[in-house]
């Protein structure tokens, strides 16, 4: 899945290059490359498919040209991801109808790979025979509250590290967090799952039947020159659902493999400026040349071979992208997003 | 005179566009063309006579396409206010020996601009006929520790507002500032000059007989199409020394004509900060949009047509132009010379 907005690192990220396309860490690879290059050791290139909104095509095809054309599904619309998955299990089902699935976010970092692909190995394994859905948990290392957590119930036989799920929470608040923390029961709740193409299509038409309505109303198509119309016309009339809202929390077959693979959803700046290396400062330098003076605990991240002087500033953002330049407390980054918002309401897409 | 670096106000200026080519105010006029602007009413353009950097001469011809190129004098090499005055002294008399001379620096705002114009008729007057060195005395506002400071002496009959100067004195401590601005004996030097080009010319051979030398030799040359190879060959030659040390502090026939213009060298960020149009918050904006959450007294100068986004600021200067971007508190901007220097030591020209 690599359709996303990523809104909240504006102008880090801007409208036509989001989030999951940005070398974020200054490597020479997009967090969309790095996903990528994570699983060829377990999933040949012909076997990932892509769905994204239909304005990404020309960026995928620049950063990934070694996957195929075929292979790169394009949203007419943006719709959250429950019907992402559905569209791209009726795909992967057309081509193959006992196909195991693992779907992946293309934003995260991933520190530990080896484990990561152990993972979902063992994954692939418990979901291919069964009609079941598999999420992974990730073992929480603080009290997080940018994450939801699922609450873990008992262990299933013979899957070491696989439990069936007893519930799915909301971001908690810190207090709730801690407790999570504390209790071992609770688990970050990664967006990442495995399952069969028909474990996941059963899913769709028991928990969320409009969306399975759409998308089965194709199935001659899937897989045929005919699909790209299909979506085209039907794509834009699915609701715009969360597949955690739509299935997950709901469906009483859901099962969550417990994992330690150093991971992030990158979702804020207080988690790139965690996961990036620091200097003695404690300042994080992405993609430019900084010369700070009497700064703390704050991020450059500008583009276009640029010097930043800087000094006095603690716990802050810098960041710049073409013709938008963001200074802000990155105490106060969930306010970045609203700003994103006032800007467009004032000066259009400009410069968003 | 508009051959100066003027690092103090990097990134906003840069080497090849120092700060009298900048549209300061973003008015549409630079602070060059403003100098000219300013006196026009006054002196013809076929009567002004720049003094530049010959790296300069492109961006001059093109912000004041109504000078003729033969009245532009490009130094070969930098050095000071005082080889650019006898330079300029020497190649003004050889096209009117009883010439007098204005010199103004390029880079200063004035305000009052009808006040200013009668200042330099009155002091033009008060030259033309004897060897008399003027120059201007600003009535000091505040206890400004940024300036030197001239003491007068006794008034000059029938010229009112002209006294002989007492002394010149250094930019002062606070406290010496503030019993200068009460003693009511002392005005800011401003820098600019009314004499005769015969009075400056002896008062060179007497006070700086070294820079005297080497253009006098060139006598024959001035006016000719021999000048610039002569001065090419000679001028960096001369010794680099300001004309307030090599004559001004020197010479026995020294006068003042106080005034108030509304003026301002705009040395600095804070002058520039405190002359400039600002909003509710205190808040400058420079050739830029600026949306400011939580920001007080602080300058946003960003050039590019740019977005700037700032939240928790205070007291800053936030200054981008080209590969530079500047965020520094003004109260610290006398680093920002040495932050330049720093940055050429290990940048090299890149970012300077």
């Amino acid at each position: 899945m690599c359709g996303g907005v990523g809104s909240r690192f504006w102008p880090f990220s801007r409208n036509d290059r989001p989030k999951q396309f940005l070398d974020f860490f200054g490597t020479g690879r997009s967090l969309l490359q790095m996903t990528v290059d994570r699983i060829l050791p377990l999933i040949p290139a012909e076997n990932i498919i892509l769905v994204t909104n239909a304005s990404y095509a020309g960026i995928i095809r620049e950063q990934l040209p070694d996957i195929r054309p075929g292979n790169i599904l394009l949203e007419p619309a943006r719709r959250n991801t429950s019907p992402c998955i559905c569209w791209a299990a009726h795909h992967i089902k057309a081509l193959d109808p006992e196909a195991v699935i693992v779907t992946l976010p293309s934003d995260h970092l991933i520190l530990k790979e080896e484990n990561f692909r152990q993972i979902l190995k063992e994954g692939m394994d418990f979901v291919k025979q069964e009609d079941r859905l598999l999420t992974i948990g990730l073992k929480p290392i603080s009290p997080h509250t940018g994450y939801g957590y699922i609450q873990i119930g008992r262990p299933v036989e013979d899957f070491p590290g696989i439990c069936k799920v007893k519930s799915f929470t909301e971001k908690p608040n810190l207090e709730m967090a801690k407790i999570f923390l504390e209790s071992g029961e609770f688990y970050w709740n990664s967006g990442m799952f495995l399952w069969s193409a028909k474990a996941i299509l059963n899913a769709f038409n028991r928990y969320d039947p409009e969306t399975a309505g759409i998308f089965d109303a194709g199935c001659e198509f899937y897989g045929t020159p005919q699909e790209k119309d299909f979506i085209d016309r039907n794509f834009p009339d699915a609701p715009s659902i969360s597949i955690d809202y739509a299935i997950m929390e709901k469906a009483d077959n859901v099962y969550v493999k417990t994992a330690d693979i150093g991971w992030s959803d990158l979702g804020s700046w207080q988690a790139l400026y965690e996961t990036s290396p620091k200097n003695r400062e404690g300042n994080v330098t992405q993609g430019c040349q900084v010369m700070a003076n009497n700064c703390k605990d704050t991020v450059f991240a500008v583009q276009g071979d640029k010097l930043v002087v800087a000094a006095g500033l603690e716990g802050y953002i810098v960041a710049e992208n073409d013709n938008a330049l963001l200074i802000y407390p990155i105490a106060e980054e969930q306010k970045i997003r609203q700003v994103v918002n006032d800007v467009r309401d004032r000066f259009g897409e400009k410069y968003v």
